[in-house]
């Protein structure tokens, strides 16, 4: 293997695949990014792999040898990153000069930037697991945009606990002309539909496969990363596994098996309360009275005052202290007091993409609804806790 | 204690003196910061103490009934800095309001900006320790750039190792018209030299103190923030304690006690081999390069070849690779190979407020010296690494 390729083309695309590498590999060789040359085309593609999630990009680059190499993929992002604009060769030949190092038996591949010579053990390209590959299946298309606005209002939702399963992925179910992403940690839930704008996948019903929030913020992050570009995202997928394609780009993970929730059931149909709030103003007020939430419980009271139009939130910690702000609201229906984790709500309330939003309730132990006016289709669903007195 | 303030002065101190406040602190008290009211001057001061490091800053308010209070400085800070611009009224009498929270034994402090109101709970001004004042002694002024310049070429070179005692501080020497600053860690040394612009101290002939580096930070950070002021800094110093003061703000620090090395004996007096480096192109190469140094030894072989003007930097880790990197050099003197932990050159050369300097040596195993090519009187140390072959 021998090429010459740009600093920055080497850089950009190791970032970007080495967020597929695992911090703590299960096998030394998932340390590695592989590296194949393609004499033919010109292209290199690097790959990294943790046998869940796998990443493969490729550039072009001016191939004298082809070949593939597993190289480490940390060291060689914080050499490569640190190197100067300009051309650098990558040889896996053992140069001469390479004789004085002191009992290399393994492979060395040498890179030659414009001043000085770096040389790094790798490993051979065969060790490296071969990414998983859907064949024969039709592919949906998508907008990078749909594909970034689903995953923003719903990513932050799923669960963190590894011992949840299908909690800890985001929902996807693909229909007639409509992608609705969803995810809920037990606690609240979160909805997007976005519009298919390619509904050639008619074949097919409804399909559903719950994806992990690991991959879905890679592809999130590379997307936006290439969010100038019109090119749609390809979804394919298959027994356990989905892969997303869009130019010299591909992610790959394994899918979350298990039922998932069927949230539709959980959101009311009816309301008997309805405010409307400005979004920034009540997420500020949350955001300071927060450090007086108490952190065991994390409680926020919302006390609707329909005569004074406006709503008052309020904290306790027994310890420290206390706080309160009031705000003016839109209300119908009648008074209540209503408590929440005022980090869901914080949460929901950064997501909503929308100035003012919609937040809909029957009791203050029933299912909370809030909805952006106007703009995406999206529900975010609290569940009250209750109050004690 | 009722004073009305802006945010953006509240805000503003409290984070200026929450820096001398302990994370762990020994008595509940120093997790405070004092609030001194002083309804005659209309002056509010603010004070943190950990029994070493002690920050004082005052501002203007409007101060209705003048006190003492000790209040929770994090949770404060952390409140005060989220509200909306605009006046706070602080109170520590307990509102009609405060009587439906439960059982608030202790003090209470209101805080009202324009919308909403926090409670906190305080402790008495007359538990928070004395500041340590230092009385009958004339102060030395110096200009706060002086002071800058001579904490960021001394203070990175301070040992982190708190059983090495004296190493931990920046050893401070006024004379006549100088006040330099030295710090070690035992492998390198730091001297900065500047101009005592205020040699009104001519009384005394030497001064020698050495003050904590955490001390320092704050000190160079106060100062920094508050360059454009043209206003000299007092320094005042007795048995045990040194004392900063300028404008509204105070730094005391408890002193380091113990000998100090002499380490101007360590500094060469005559060299056999000097080089004129490019300050910027040396550290990015030791950047680039010490990504492959072994974690180990940190070991960097600087090869001079005098023949072809130039150095070659190498270095070397068993288990990973190896990377050279050459640049040219003025060389005068015989070839050498000479070895330094990489670290304590890339330190040094960040320091050095230089675009040449001067590297001179004798041996591989004596004492390097680096200077900057004009600008500030700067000398930076560091002892070889013996080369195994």
């Amino acid at each position: 293997m021998k090429l010459v390729c740009t600093q920055s083309d080497l850089s950009t695309h190791l970032s970007l695949t080495s967020r597929a590498v695992p911090s703590r590999p299960t096998h030394p060789v998932l340390a590695n990014v592989l590296l194949q040359a393609d004499a033919e085309t010109n292209q290199v593609s690097l790959t990294a792999f943790d046998l869940s999630l796998g990443i493969r990009t490729s550039f072009s680059a001016e191939v004298l040898e082809p070949g593939a190499i597993a190289l480490p993929a940390k060291l060689l992002n914080d050499i490569v990153s640190r190197l100067p604009e300009g051309e650098i060769t990558l040889d896996d030949e053992s140069s001469p000069t390479a004789e004085n190092l002191p009992d290399y038996s393994g492979l060395i591949v040498t890179l030659t930037p414009k001043s000085g010579r770096y040389q790094v053990r790798a490993m051979g390209g065969e060790e490296f697991p071969e990414l998983p590959v859907i064949e024969n299946a039709q592919p949906m298309q998508f907008s990078a945009t749909t594909l970034i606005e689903g995953l923003r209002g719903s990513l932050f939702a799923t669960s963190a606990d590894e011992t949840k399963q299908v909690l800890t992925g985001v929902h996807l179910t693909v229909k007639q002309d409509t992608l609705e992403f969803a995810a809920t940690d037990g606690h609240r839930l979160a909805v997007v539909e976005t519009t298919n704008e390619s509904p050639d996948a008619s074949s097919e019903d409804s399909l559903e496969v719950t994806v992990p929030a690991r991959a879905l913020r890679e592809l999130e992050r590379m997307l936006a990363h290439n969010s100038e570009s019109e090119e749609p995202v390809a979804l394919y997928f298959d027994q356990g596994q989905v892969v997303f394609e869009w130019q010299h780009q591909r992610l790959t993970s394994r899918t979350l098996e298990g039922q998932y929730p069927a949230y539709h059931l959980l959101i009311p149909k009816q309301f008997q309360r309805e405010l409307t709030l400005e979004r920034k103003q009540l997420l500020s007020s949350l955001e300071r009275i927060a450090v007086l939430a108490d952190q065991k419980n994390n409680l926020v009271k919302v006390s609707v005052n329909g005569d004074a139009q406006e709503i008052t939130l309020s904290v306790e910690s027994q310890d420290v202290g206390s706080a309160m702000e009031s705000m003016p609201a839109q209300i119908s229906g009648e008074d209540i007091d209503i408590a929440f984790n005022i980090k869901y709500l914080m949460e929901g309330l950064k997501a909503l993409p929308a100035s003012e939003i919609l937040m809909q309730m029957n009791t203050n132990l029933t299912p909370v609804i809030f909805t952006p006016l106007g703009g995406l289709k999206m529900t975010y669903l609290a569940m009250p806790v209750q109050l004690r007195n």
